[in-house]
């Protein structure tokens, strides 16, 4: 009985797997140096966790089931609300700011396309408790910064506000503002006919269309469009906010990374949770990946699973969509699958095998890669086998050879064969492999 | 409201998660120059993949649920599955052996206990395609190596024989052949008296019951016991499979682990699948920890997941099980989990708080862990924080000093202070922190 992979899930080869902690590394360590701590939180937690804070989409798409114990889980469909739960159980009294980062899978239930799997990973931060806009500093800037540590060099990082978002559609009186913001995240989806259309549904007058599409142009870099926002806006609430962003931006042009940044007021993103700046990261491709990043402040939802009132502030990169992008502008190295050495005993006698088995441990034991048969291969086919996988060195372990106290190196490439002493085989090839 | 974390699951804190990659590296480290490849599957599967050869115990373990579209599907509860599926799904035809490696979560539903929790992580190798013995060899060293290189010394690699206690059970002529191997697999459990008590529950005689007493005294070093072994065992198939396991020892001498192994005849690991050679690593302790991993050889396996007869071994560490033990003996190095250097402005001002972030970032861009006040404290609460976190080097950055192109450095452990040109504040600081 032969069994496939589910549906939406993804074997990760090692070709795919040594890229992919390339990447990890890089985004690790840019992590580190600004001082974020490696968190993981458990796959499952209760299902009401999710429910508590997630927008509705997430939870449709909770892997839901029940354990033997009759518990309601669910697999995390993404890591804040753990991270959240995480705070509150144990570090509302910690010195604060809690600077957290996880490397971890996800699970949702959508229909699988470019880029989007059932089960899929993102690097992230969360940062805990200072409602200061240095914290919001801190986080963009360090998402760019983890862009830029694996080479990608064409993407901006978005950035929109809900608290203005909020104001406006109080501004223009409208019911359904949640419906309102969500079409207006949903812009550059659709056509500006369409747009428009969609607007009239939700009762706004010309006068209101107008401003919307005035809304919706307060996008590009920050000190071009700033001034623009100043003047759409007219509530006192919104006016802080658009002081509060003119001072992120100020902060982003010390932290080095403003060439990244641009404003684009009609961002809302999904999630119901965030409470005022919320930014997206956006790399130009052929491959339909859309967003390859985002975040943004989320000051109550510490409160909303029981904690004390705390800000927080984070944001999370989409693995799966940022790979396939690195992929094609050739910036992954292709990882080395291949030992540097392989060994051949030529014969069956144990002592020949033995001896062979010595030499590959002595130079594992040099940190050299190093395999032997393991298949009890004829020379021809062993040699045959070595040139498959492209090995540049192989050692030949013969009898002869051996009676002498020496063995046969040959360069896999040019064919040269030279005679060493046993006990100078690592040293002889690690001489040779650095090359 | 309030939600606690899943029975028998864990959060991760930032010390245990730097100390666990630390012990991932370690054996990463050495599953990479052994020529090992990382692959990684799914986090579940068709239910009906562990069904399919997982032992009734792991079964009845499984999170199981369905999905969605109505498929039946677990979290998976060890990898061999996993990889034989994707063995006979992909790599049939690719040159043998197969050499993965994995890192990775696992789901069992079970009473927790020391060191066992529901979700629990193993790293552990596959070797697909080879019936040699130098394949066995070749993972048993390899289980060795990882504890060394994680600084553990007292430990030993107990290595058994399901051909040999089959063997065995033939010839006693007992009709639950494999009662009887659960019953000796766990005879180190249970008194002697009470252990000779369950053996005549399987209608064995006097004579059959001195044999078995026999059988489990075949448990020391190879050299020694093995003369043991070929005296107990008559049949022709045993006397073959007995000078595998001679040969297996020799090659062990070679790959120079034959201090770290045992013969235990008596052992057979709880999963069905193993076909001949199997063993478990046992490092004594008093933490009531038991076998900190084991393995070996399933050569039916392939062929049970739909593929052509193919030859296999492996092993898994567990993770959750060293880990305490290493930490025992102090075998893992303290992380650290503060930054080199915390960088305050003195004062609110926009340009100072900017000249605090541009220090921070050029200290970061130099590979130094830095962060700076992202909570907008006064001068002394930001010392104060500092010094709870045991930062070695703060720096000050002040309107005077600014106003000279200077900021001033304070070491935190002497309390000296001194005037730092701005520009050469990496390049000062590096050298303070190589002190």
């Amino acid at each position: 009985m032969r069994i496939e992979k589910v549906k939406g899930t993804r074997d990760l080869l090692p070709e795919e797997m040594a890229k992919r902690r390339w990447v990890f590394e890089r985004i690790r360590g840019v992590f580190e140096r600004y001082n974020f701590h490696e968190i993981l939180t458990p796959t499952f937690e209760y299902t009401a966790l999710f429910q508590l804070r997630s927008g509705e989409e997430v939870v449709e798409q909770l892997y839901a089931f029940e354990d033997k114990g009759g518990r309601n889980l669910s697999l995390r469909p993404d890591m804040t609300s753990s991270v959240a739960r995480l705070f509150v159980n144990q570090f509302q009294n910690a010195p604060k700011p809690v600077k957290w980062y996880y490397i971890a899978n996800m699970f949702r239930y959508e229909e699988p396309q470019s880029g989007r799997y059932r089960e899929f990973w993102q690097a992230g931060v969360e940062l805990i408790g200072s409602d200061k806009v240095e914290a919001d500093a801190e986080v963009i800037a360090l998402l760019v910064e983890s862009y830029l540590a694996t080479g990608l060099r064409e993407f901006t990082v978005n950035i929109g506000d809900r608290i203005l978002l909020d104001e406006f559609a109080k501004m223009l009186g409208v019911s359904d503002d949640v419906g309102l913001m969500r079409l207006i995240d949903k812009k550059d989806k659709r056509s500006r006919e369409d747009f428009i259309g969609s607007l009239g549904e939700f009762g706004l007058s010309d006068e209101g269309i107008e401003k919307v599409l005035a809304l919706i142009e307060i996008k590009g870099k920050p000190d071009e469009v700033l001034p623009n926002a100043e003047e759409l806006f007219t509530s006192d609430k919104a006016g802080k906010e658009i002081k509060r962003l003119y001072e992120l931006v100020e902060l982003l042009k010390a932290y080095g990374v403003y060439d990244f940044i641009l404003i684009d007021i009609g961002i809302a993103r999904g999630f119901d949770y965030y409470t005022s700046v919320v930014f997206e990261a956006i790399a130009p491709n052929d491959l339909g990946i859309g967003s390859i990043g985002g975040g943004g402040r989320y000051d109550n939802l510490i409160e909303v699973f029981g904690g004390k009132p705390t800000p927080a502030t984070g944001f999370a990169i989409g693995i799966e969509r940022l790979i396939p992008i690195l992929e094609s502008k050739g910036l992954i190295p292709e990882p080395k699958l291949r030992p540097d050495v392989y060994v051949i005993p030529i014969g069956k006698e144990l002592e020949l095998r033995a001896k062979a088995i010595e030499i590959t441990q002595s130079l594992r034991k040099k940190g050299i890669t190093a395999d032997y048969d393991l298949m009890g291969r004829k020379l021809k086919k062993a040699l045959d086998y070595a040139g498959r996988l492209d090995v540049p060195i192989v050692v030949l372990v013969g009898k002869k050879d051996l009676a002498e106290g020496r063995v046969t190196v040959r360069d896999m490439v040019t064919g040269e064969q030279i005679a060493v002493k046993i006990e100078r085989v690592p040293e002889e090839l690690s001489r040779l492999l650095r090359r």
